[in-house]
């Protein structure tokens, strides 16, 4: 498994399905890392443990968004192999804070010792060098009046912005969000820029996921299981016929 | 899928085994709504997912109970179709509130976006047209005593009793309970009917069904997936020798 | 586990859902015997495994209809618990004969050792005491022709008529055939009753169930699980408004 | 469900990973079929049945390739509701009868009825009106001798071609029998024409199907599930760099 | 089942893998109790169902360690039959006494009224005589801290350290921990006996359980799945060449 | 993966849960081989993809034992990865010859293309390379009469004996088979010589397995999985107090 190569830029896709198969071929065909979804993605945790056995052949990292900022979740992300771990709906430096003091092993948190990853052949990690990289999301009204003290708080790799619900909370479009070129978006980016912050972005398709990059977006999903079953169709099919509009 | 057609009154079945063939069956069977327990039925995050796909060809409402008020939980039950969420074990108004924030979109709560039922061909939901009906559980001592500001809440659809909670709340039997004319059921009701928000109880089997219909709890639980195998067995085999008898 | 009380009569429940929570309540329902259908039924190798392992608490006998007559077939089913099989078109004698060959052990037959019920705590068995009750299905107009010859065979417990299979043979309705006070129904329980041999039918409702009781089928597949679920939900149903018929 | 709108002419996806979330997105897609591999494919019994439960809501015909000409795994091909069934290793004339045999009910073969669709909410097919197409392969020496007697079997509705076992079978490469236009490829389809009968390929990849419908193969498996997520991920991921090269 | 003989002294066997044959086997083999561990084992809420189920052949205690101290997850620990919860992390007084709250049915707690055990058959269990076992554990310096305060707590059975976590938490490694006969562990076991409360520890293998018996520790998780696994491997290997080293 | 080192001696293990995590951790303890028993374990066709995929990891070969030796599930058991088939139940010198011709790719017989293992990442393997290993099974006194036959047919790599049947179809308890040095498995180990063709057995336990050995059989199945498990408890339990007889 390698490691994302630059620290501020990746493409990853976003598992919502929870196939196995499905998953692990997904894993090894070129994105710097898969993502789990366990917010809004068919993986309790349950599937979460075969799925990251899934993807145990990849050569890509494996990313983890967990259902809320529960420990124990976040516990059980990194325990099954995560190195990224997103977490949906971060408000306060405070919340950020108890995120990272629950991804890392004491002194600096109080993480639980219990990798799951041997039961599948795979090596027994290092309590010492354990470096999760900590993506908390940004995608409130109350994230966005606090996202400096957010970004200050020591131990996060990036912050993730949700489009989706984001532009929600703001009462605007998704279009609209994409669209203004001096809005939130933009702020973000300077505000991650100041801080010295690694920022990313769900893009959920490659037309997002370019609009985004130019806001400045370093890490970004930039398909989702789903998108890629259908691009793979769409390609597949249009030799018959006319094409298909993708995206 | 229809929606129930009296607010204020239904009659539902109470899925506890969590089998997606047996849980279809009864979907079609000509309730209002089906419930998946997540609190005392053997059905966690993992297998909610697999029940929700396979009540999709019902032609009743969908219907979660959760395991607790989390967020997150009640969440992923609106995500995999559920129009009605039942919470149990609330005690104040202010738990109240936060089911309203966590079940809704922003402006009026904090929901996050992700629909997990496009995932097996149904239609995308509509963010401005989701309507949650949301039915906390009064079954402790503590809830009864603050009724009427949990009744007082905006956006509930109704409040839902447990007995079996309740009479061991208050050191009662269950008998007890049903039989008492002037005692707690009637006491829910009458704070109900004075408040304009509808209520309604698990019963478990018809004849406790019918005992709560003449309280006037309006939306019922009439019956279990484990009662609709019994009474479906009873039914057949006593054709062949003495009727057994049921309830 | 009870063994048939009557070598001749018998209810029995047919399995097609396959679930196993639906299986072993039903097991435990106050049938003869259950049978997981593994011809027409979701009940494939790998989940008849886990459905006999359900079974396991019921105070009923195990059945299993095999999907053909493969001796690999029969020989699993007897493996995982089963004390009557069910084998589907049998046809001649020859493959009747050939049927008591892979179910017994040697001398009587080619049955090869290596019981599954210990997998899951159940006593090993003991291949001395093994006596399964072999039920070869008529449901062809060959075996019809044959049925003299069939009957013949020793070793076998009963047999077993498919009212469907066998209508569509003979060019019937189903009705018909039912209707048919001196046709082929009446034949075959007369040939069984010359030859000492139990004679049984797939019924699949009460009604049916009567009808073929009068024609002296004495082992009666009285329902399906299918069949009890709806049962069990016209039960419940009506209490709160006009009755549905059923059967 | 719509049926394949030219008799001759056809665009399938061909099912290995055997995943119900995959599948059912695949089936949506607009091709023709998607077909259930059992015979190369991770597709046991078991799962059969819920990859063809989860076809349901699919707007194509489902096509199942069963591990051998046995009838039972003819039958339950059916049984979950196939409309068309691709045998493999098909050899002799007597062999295709065997198999329009296995397929039709009385008069004209001896399937059973059994039809398992209903158990997930579908309607009951109708004996009378069920027509199965069957698609006996064509891989071997043996076959392509008998061709002239297989393809006057009455009941067939295509012979199906498979390029790598009939590349093995004739000592020849894949890329040599693709590449040989007045090789066995042609002499098939040319027996076919002359036959009145339809002919179809296994292509795997739509370089491969362009080939094969120069020849005039008309049905055509233009892709697999593997070689879809494959196409998905080389459209998703060449938008950040150079394009890879995809089949 | 059993109930654990000796108030104060068992040995038990940790399940990670959560397979529920593999864990129905050891369930029979001679054990105080199994337990299954939701924190660092691969068992999520719908796997326990599963997994208690199959235990339920057992003839050892079931006890559950749950992800964390939400009173949801101690609640359906509960509910599928375990007679202990091991809670993990737990730092304060207040802490234990929300478990013991969460443990007991009113009036001693808030527990809801629920049990899943009849789902499989099992009878149901009475409220009134219901006495959960709570183990909570002490693995961190603050509850190193507040030890007297906790073992004050009315209704804890006993308490179970975790020696991984505790060693980390202190900066030691798990040898030193172990090694040092009057450092915390020692201290641990003197607060216990002034406070007349039973105490354990997780050992993982039986060396490191006669070292922390020594120490006093009276409830001992002896060994896990994997090490059973493995000292059976071990002990099978040998007889064949040069015996493995072991623990 | 390794390849068994010596032609005629190896120690594998037998796999009859089925179960994956189990399965996995098995092949990588040091056996020469483990086989999953699809005759008479846990073991369909839908499991065997998935303990082939759990096998992936190990370093050790992989062995299946066919339900019969119908050359579809021959196929099968290859395509997964298998370089070991055992083959039940074979008497006669054609039965051979037809389990050499399934489980060979043209020229040499008629085993259909179509590997599984990529569908998990591992490589494609090579069809001009594939060189199984076949072992049919000598359990029965026809097989006994036919053995120089049998050992006459070309592309056998070994006989397997199962000492179980064997006993069975002699008459004789397996003490006595096992007990009688003239008897027939020292004839079954002089023919195999004489023929120059590997042997090997089902021992199911070290005891059994060296008392084979001394008669010669190099090929042994010296443990279950259920086996392993007794010795793992076995070797844990005793040090607490008495040891128990193991085999
Ligand atoms: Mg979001
Ligand atoms: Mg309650
Ligand atoms: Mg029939
Ligand atoms: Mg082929
Ligand atoms: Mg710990
Ligand atoms: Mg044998």
């Amino acid at each position: 498994m390698t490691t994302v190569s630059k620290l501020t830029e990746s493409r990853g896709a976003w598992m919502m399905l929870g196939e196995p198969g499905l998953t692990a071929r997904i894993a090894g065909a070129g994105f710097d890392w898969i993502l789990l979804d366990q917010q809004h993605g068919a993986i309790g945790p349950d599937r979460l443990v075969g799925l990251a056995r899934a993807h145990d052949h990849g050569a890509c990292e494996l990313a983890v968004r967990v259902p809320s900022a529960d420990p124990a979740a976040i516990g059980r992300a990194l325990d099954v192999g995560a190195s990224i771990v997103v977490v949906p709906l971060v408000q306060t430096a405070d919340e950020a804070r108890a995120i990272v003091a629950a991804a890392n092993y004491p002194p600096v948190g109080g993480r639980s010792w219990g990798p799951l990853t041997p039961l599948w052949g795979a090596p027994t990690p290092d309590a010492a060098s354990a470096k999760p990289r900590l993506w908390p999301m940004i995608e409130t009204r109350t994230a966005l009046d606090q996202l400096d003290e957010i970004l200050a708080v020591e131990g996060l790799d990036a912050v993730f912005i949700g489009p989706y619900d984001l532009s929600l909370a703001l009462g605007m479009t998704l279009a609209e969000l994409l669209a203004d070129d001096r809005g939130p978006l933009a702020t973000i980016v300077a505000a991650c820029r100041k801080a010295g912050v690694a920022c990313g972005a769900f893009a959920g398709s490659p037309a997002n996921a370019k609009r985004l990059a130019k806001f400045g977006f370093g890490h970004l999903a930039v398909t989702t299981d789903l998108g890629i079953i259908d691009a793979g169709t769409a390609f597949v099919l249009p030799g018959w016929g006319a094409p298909r509009t993708l995206y």
